[in-house]
Formats: structure tokens, sequence, C-alpha cells
């Protein structure tokens, strides 16, 4: 059986690989970030064990294409989401290092 | 060489097909929806010609899971999306039907 | 009423945004392109009126990352789509131009 | 830090939350089920950890729609992921249970 603090660790890397596939292509710009991230925050919150999710998309890599807006892409993510099951917490984290959004356990 | 309105139907296609397959799958309550609406039509509306988007996703539909969710399905959309091309003009439309999600010309 | 033609350019549009938003971010190499584009090509030949797909995802844009592999993105894509209304046919296409994958009629 | 085996638990779990968030909604039916199954099998292996994956698409629950084909949900997907990073290893799972995809440690 896996311990609370496995579960903990498993359910939080649920959430970033699935919110990563999820979104990844969508039409975003500077100006609708705020409603991407907070519709994406909302989406991980509903989600089992979450109890803290934050998203923040990149503005700075946000590359207009010829029509003038970007799509999200692993670049721009760096997302901290917080799970509890029983006594055990996991912080995990998806941020973009070394050419690739890398998640990792963060405590 | 295709006509104005048969690019403005051509354009308001592609965003029915897009957002569906984007979105479909998200995490999605009563609650939440609203959040979700305000995404989707703002990654809609940054898209080439659509001068016009309403997402509406019908909370009677989203039946709770056991943990107390449920996931966007083509069951939930109704969307209207209007492109312009030159002169030419077209309103288009997602809905539920018959079992099945349609996209049909509207005008 | 739209027209066939219409309608035949109308349901083109829908299977390219689709097949864009549904694929893009997939991990993908030189070595697993031939099974993801006979997956992307079986899915759209179920879909209601298209009468012939063609995927094809440019491997000289698979940039490895540090892990060893890609991610499908739109500068990758080459696809064209026929669909048949009645009479009416359409012919369409999405490839890369100009920094954008673009989605056009072909005929 | 994280263990060894933490990291297993935590590479498998992305692997699930992603495939089932890229995956959802493409349209599929028996005689294309082998096909998306291979795709996404190559997919899941050019990620990080893995050692070996399974996917299978439950045929029986691919309900028709009006146009003959199904779209792969939660309820189809029974996956097994197995993950190894320095001596640890970790098997996850995907399945449909009690109304739910549920993804869980196995070993």
């Amino acid at each position: 059986m896996p311990t609370e603090r496995e579960i903990a660790i498993f359910e939080a890397a649920i959430k970033l690989g699935a919110l990563y596939h999820q979104f990844v292509g969508t039409p975003v710009s500077p100006d609708t970030a705020p409603a991407m991230e907070a519709a994406i925050e909302s989406a991980v919150r509903l989600q089992p064990y979450v109890t803290d999710v934050n998203v923040r998309l990149d503005r700075s890599v946000m590359l207009e294409n010829p029509f003038g807006y970007s799509e999200i892409s692993g670049r721009m993510f760096d997302v901290t989401v917080k799970t509890k099951v029983g006594d055990a917490t996991c912080t995990a984290r998806l941020a973009y290092e070394n050419g690739y959004p890398m998640m990792s356990i963060q405590d």
C-alpha cells in the first residue's frame, strides 16, 4: 500500500500533467492571460486532494504570430499545486528550465 | 479562388472545431463555469476574422462524479461565433442536438 | 440555407481546427511520427463528410528537448482534408506559412 | 530532497494525467482503436523515466453517435505505465472505477 505522502505526490503530479496537456495550444495574449490563468486554476481546484494552486503564464514569451496573438506553450507555465492526503502534503511545480517544462516535487 | 463568404464560413468552422477539441475534458462545475466560459471566449476572440463569440456551458448536464465535479463534454457546449471577411459574414453555432455536438452555419 | 459547397467548406474547416487543437502538445519524435500520423488520419476519417485525409508531420522541425523528444506543434503539420456534401467537394489544407499554421481552402 | 521512489511515483502520475487530457475527445471507433492505442503508447514511451506502457481502449463502451463513431472518454481508458528512477520503480494505472477514471499507484 502506498503511503499518504506517496499518494499526495502522485495526486500533485496528475494535476500538472493534466493541465499542461489540456491547455497547451490555446490562443492567448497578455490581455487574455488573466482570464486563462483564472480558468486553469478553477479547473485544478476542482480535482481531488488539491488544497491550493497558482498558475502564472509568462507574458514575456507571448510572441505575436502574424495575427497578433500567441498560443499557450510549455515555455509560459509557472504553476504551483499543493495536495493533502490524510496528514501528508505535497507541493509540486511546473516551470520552464533548460529548454524544458520541468515538473518537480518542491517539498 | 474562394469567395469572401466562403472564407468567412471556413474561418468560423475552424474556431468551433478548435475550441471543442481544446477544452473538452477540462474539469468544470456550475461554480467554475463562468471562468471557463470567459476564458474560452477570450481565446476565440483572439483568432483571425472573429467579430463576436458567445460560449455557454449547460450547467444542467454537469453531473457530479464521485469527487464532486464534471468535465467539459460535447453535451455542454452552446457556442455562437461570428466572422467577417471583407464584406461577408458568417454566424456559426455549436449545440448539442440528437446526441451529437452539432456545428452548423446559422446564416 | 447554406449551399452544399458552403457546407463542404464548413465541414473541412472543422476537421482542421479540431485536429490541430486535439493533438498539439503530444510527445513525438521522428521514430514515432508514423504512428501519430496514422492515428490522426484515423480520427479525421471517422468524422462526417470526410472522403480523404493526409497528415504529414515535418521531422525536420522535431527539435529534441533535453530528454530527447519533441512535441507536436503548429510548425510540424502538413495536412490535407477532403470533404463531400451532396455533389459539392472541398479540399482544405493546414500548413506552416510565414510563422503561422495557416488553414486554407485549396479548391 | 525527494527519494527515488517518490520521483518514480511523481513521474508515473505525470504521464497518466498528461495522456488523459491530451487524448480525451479524439474521434475513435473499434476499427481505429488499435492505431490510437499505438500512438498513445508511442507518445508515453518518449517521456522521461518510462520503462513500459500499455494502453487499452475499451471497445465495449464505444457507443456510436449519429455519424457512426465515438470519442475517447474517461470510461474507455485502461492504461498501465511503469517508471524507473535510479533503483526505484513505480507501476501506476488509469482505469474506470465507480464512475470515475481513477489513477492509482499499483506497486
